[in-house]
């Protein structure tokens, strides 16, 4: 069972010819949940053959365009390969002007239907909610332009019922759901017969926490708590921290202590500026802070186990 | 003295992992010209070298996306490199709609002058002029949708002096302008130095047409009269010649006919469908009808030497 992030694009606002602006997908179960569009999403996802089809839902962090760009060019190749499944764009509510301008001017008609969900940006806030995932969005810090953070954490399945002893114990269908809740049993002699024999606990859920633009924000913390994954920018080294905090955005030792703080599984740095080709730096310093840290580079595949 | 075509991408409106869609620029004597711009152009220009901050001239053919939707990024990132220098657009005029709705909702303050043309489109239209270029568009036939081909032309510069002859013959700074220009020259004694003794013939000037998209259409043929280099689309294969007439974009051999009778020195061909990876197919479909034929794939340069 799948809960797998791709990194589309890993550059902050200056493209180079190796690292794409921000995009990343993350597979939960063979579906895929698009993360930013930077210019040239599309193509990314072509090279590390995502199944565009399987995208139903796009999560746009804030309007700079690096996180954006790609969404126009995704939309009309969607309308080329006759999709006709509904596309959830989750994103500051101007993201459906510039969207439908383009769209209305060109005279472009699209074969489904594009439903736009306003971040609203100053709580937390539950975007997507279904049997299995929820996602929502917590504010971040970057200066006077909305930014929001996203959060997929799988929910916690039902216990796995052990068919044989149903079976040996002769328990009911009726009874059956409420021992995967959890409930113990009592069978019609009168015995009573602990949950932990009857059941196996399902897989622990799964977490993942995005958080770029951002400037240093301990306020995030609570927030992504033992995440098993953390994706945090990393702008900057702190030889920058003073650049880092004018332009609102981290260094990786900042992203690093972030890491630490929330107590997260691992964490991912990204995001980072068109001037650095070397990236062992931003490696280094994040793992002096937290040893458990990745660069994620376009093309780098991170995958949850089930335990 | 350059006069050189990069192809920045070669696809037609799908995108492949390959090749991205339609793009070129023209580095003609140092000053680098962008013809369309599609999404990812900018990673484009980086990949292959192009010094950014020398294209003042950006020329779109028409306005289906993957002509265009790689412009905003390129303008933004302009910005963010401190660019101070007009940029010219030369386009439909509902281009000019589409970026500034966009800077405008983004807040986004440029520190250079946009200043777009609209190109009607109906006629040849001289669009940029120098001493030593001129830039015209004129129609294509896509359908309902405006589309113009572009035509770079030269200007055939004046003769250059052989200073030895004018001293030999003493001849006074004012007479040299219509030497220049090819008069014979008449001396003090009455001896009529015919110009060829004084002058050699300056370069032959350079030519580049571009058409794409387009069905087939000879009405072209007089307009790119024997230019050096051709580039016409060759979206599909010769079975497929019914789609192409639909779709109002042209065949491999249909490109090729244009060639031939338009009497062109170098056929480039690209806007390949992305259901072809093998491109071998197209390249001997054109040859068969004009042999001078090459293939337009991404980071190929064609340039066309003095002579």
């Amino acid at each position: 069972m799948k809960f797998e992030l791709t990194i589309l694009g890993s550059n902050s606002a200056l493209p180079t010819s190796k690292r794409f602006p921000t995009a990343q997908v993350l597979n939960v179960l063979e579906r895929f949940f698009l993360i930013d569009c930077g210019e040239g999403t599309q193509i990314q996802l072509k090279r590390f053959r995502v199944p565009m089809s399987r995208i139903n839902h796009i999560f746009i962090s804030h309007l700079h365009g690096d996180h954006f760009f790609g969404l126009i060019g995704l939309i009309s190749s969607f309308s080329l390969q006759g999709r006709t499944n509904d596309l959830h764009i989750y994103a500051h509510s101007k993201l459906e002007k510039i969207i439908r301008f383009q769209l209305d001017i060109l005279d472009s008609k699209l074969g489904f239907k594009l439903i736009f969900h306003n971040i609203f940006g100053k709580e937390i806030q539950t975007l997507f909610e279904d049997a299995a995932l929820t996602v929502q969005s917590f504010p971040l810090r970057h200066g006077a332009m909305p930014c929001a953070g996203f959060l997929f954490k799988e929910k916690q399945r039902p216990r796995h019922l052990i068919k044989e002893m149903l079976d040996f114990y002769k328990i009911p269908i009726k009874a059956r759901h409420g021992i995967k809740m959890g409930d113990d049993y009592l069978t019609e002699e009168g015995e009573l017969i602990a949950n932990a024999k009857l059941t196996f606990a399902a897989s622990r859920p799964r977490s993942y926490a995005f958080c770029t633009d951002t400037a240093y924000f301990p306020r995030i913390v609570p927030v992504i708590k033992q995440v098993d994954l953390l994706y945090h920018e990393a702008t900057f080294l702190k030889d920058d921290e003073k650049r880092a905090k004018s332009t609102y955005h981290s260094t990786a030792e900042q992203a690093a202590r972030i890491a630490k703080e929330a107590e997260v599984g691992k964490l991912l740095i990204g995001h980072f500026s068109a001037r650095f080709h070397d990236l062992s730096s931003h490696l280094n310093e994040a793992k002096d802070v937290f040893a458990n840290t990745e660069l994620a580079e376009d093309g780098n595949v991170f995958s949850i186990l089930n335990t």
